[in-house]
């Protein structure tokens, strides 16, 4: 049993975003967050060499089962640049999501983990995100607290 | 009096942050966030190069009384790109502050206007922010809703 495990986390390997993470299930693990419509080969290589271009100011990582070869867990931080806090950094982590026949192996705290693990190596004084009051437990136990409350105005 | 109104509306001019902007008052009316230490004329303009070089994906805009020659009010929204909601993109406010001096004549909700409007422009599905629960009505005004809470890790 303890073998069997073992192989499990083993097969686990995070990492950031490749291109060809399109075709390891990337677009349908991000469906099981929000709206996430299918994308095609053309739009998805744009998006990411969009992003690519702010190099480590943008970084998004993946979690693949090596054996099954599907992404099974994302996130990601961008560092944004301010005058305060003496021309500080901060991180922002966005879009946690950890497929639905992979809970319960801790994959969501590696990524949470890995993007402060980012913007901590980039200088930022602080890391924050929005979540629901139901997902407060569990950024708590990856050492965040509730700080202040989220405004949204939509457009579409 | 009402002339005398006018002419006070009309010094208020609102544009984009410029490089001497420092010498108005920029990084004291920052104090008035949050903690913002003096920054030497190097350090602001390297900041502000790094900012420019994201272009229209990261906009600080002003408000300045041309009358003293003074910055009485600022913030700021990054464009941040996803994958989600068809490779949308959402608007991040932050770091929104009116001078003390400069209450009580809407100049935040312009500021905030301004930013979002920027936002829809650079075409975001969203445009997000972070406030205390004192400030909920204000930005209620300005067409937002409270939709999650904040989380932060401090690395400082």
């Amino acid at each position: 049993m303890m073998q069997s495990e073992n192989a499990v986390e083993d097969s686990l390997h995070i990492r950031k975003l490749e291109v060809t993470d399109k075709e390891k299930g990337f677009i349908e693990l991000l469906r099981q967050l929000t709206v996430c419509d299918s994308v095609s080969d053309e739009k998805f290589k744009e998006r990411f060499e969009e992003i690519a271009k702010y190099g480590d100011d943008h970084c998004i990582c993946v979690i693949e089962d090596v054996r099954s070869g599907k992404i099974v867990a994302t996130g990601s931080v961008f560092i944004e640049k301010k005058f305060v806090r003496n021309c500080g950094k901060a991180g922002h982590i966005e879009d946690v999501v950890v497929d639905s026949s992979a809970r319960g192996m801790q994959l969501g705290k590696r990524i949470v983990e890995y993007l402060a693990d980012h913007a901590h190596s980039m200088g930022c004084y602080k890391v924050i995100l929005d979540c629901t009051e139901e997902n407060r437990p569990f950024y708590e136990k990856c050492g965040f607290k509730k700080k202040e409350i989220q405004m949204v105005k939509y457009f579409v």
